[in-house]
């Protein structure tokens, strides 16, 4: 049996490497990347700081660049993996999309779009927990240096 | 007592003129512009068709543009115009801009954040039905033709 490389941890790791560009921003570490056929399309990570952009958020950015490489809106069968619970905002443009999955890693028990509102297209599949303690770990400390 | 002209309805019009030019587009007829102090700093119509990117509706791209104007990423000091209620993406993205006010025309029953979910920030007034049956004519004529 061949090995399998394109796995979920393997694309997760990717969406993490963009959260680390975040991180060495300063902005809130959070990395999306957009894949489909095992090739990715998408990657984005927040840039809200930077840009002074509420919008900036690194799934809204997956999912534009995403779209700009297919030539159309429609992100079917493409899977999101997000370091982090999208937001309402950012579920939002998930749905618009139908993008055919989510897979994040940490639950945003605050700002999730599971407690602020917001949906997903109903024929979204959604996975969690994929490298959860990695985005927490990464988040904490990051929000512990802006308050040290 | 002098005139004011910089009314509600003078704002919801220049909204309504952004709504003209994604119709121009053939662009589903929705359109928005940022104001603070009578100055209107940011505009947008809906764009989802021309940039195939389901996040180019006209409040995102007004959102982004009053925020590069001002500097800064909150909006506080101002009211955004839509001609259509807000979607949960573009309502998460005014509650993130903690937008001090969101005047807008015709409700969305299908597809308004407030029956797909999401919410705006705590702190943001919202007014509604200005204008309303211009906007609700503008979209039933546009699908309409789609359909025709």
């Amino acid at each position: 049996m061949p090995l399998e490389i394109y796995t979920d941890e393997y694309f997760m790791k990717q969406a993490f490497a963009e959260a680390e560009y975040a991180l060495a921003k300063d902005e809130i570490p959070v990395g999306a990347i957009v894949v489909t056929g095992h090739k990715i399309i998408g990657r984005g990570h927040n840039l809200t700081e930077q840009l002074t952009d509420v919008t900036a958020h690194a799934e809204m950015q997956a999912i534009t660049a995403a779209s700009a490489y297919l030539g159309g809106k429609y992100l079917r069968d493409c899977t999101i993996y997000v370091t982090l619970e999208p937001c309402s905002m950012c579920a939002g443009a998930l749905y618009w999309s139908q993008v055919g999955k989510v897979v994040f890693a940490a639950p945003d028990e605050k700002r999730g779009y599971r407690s602020m509102g917001g949906q997903l297209h109903p024929k979204t599949i959604v996975e969690e927990g994929l490298m959860a303690a990695r985005s927490t770990q990464m988040l904490r400390a990051f929000f512990a240096t802006k308050r040290g």
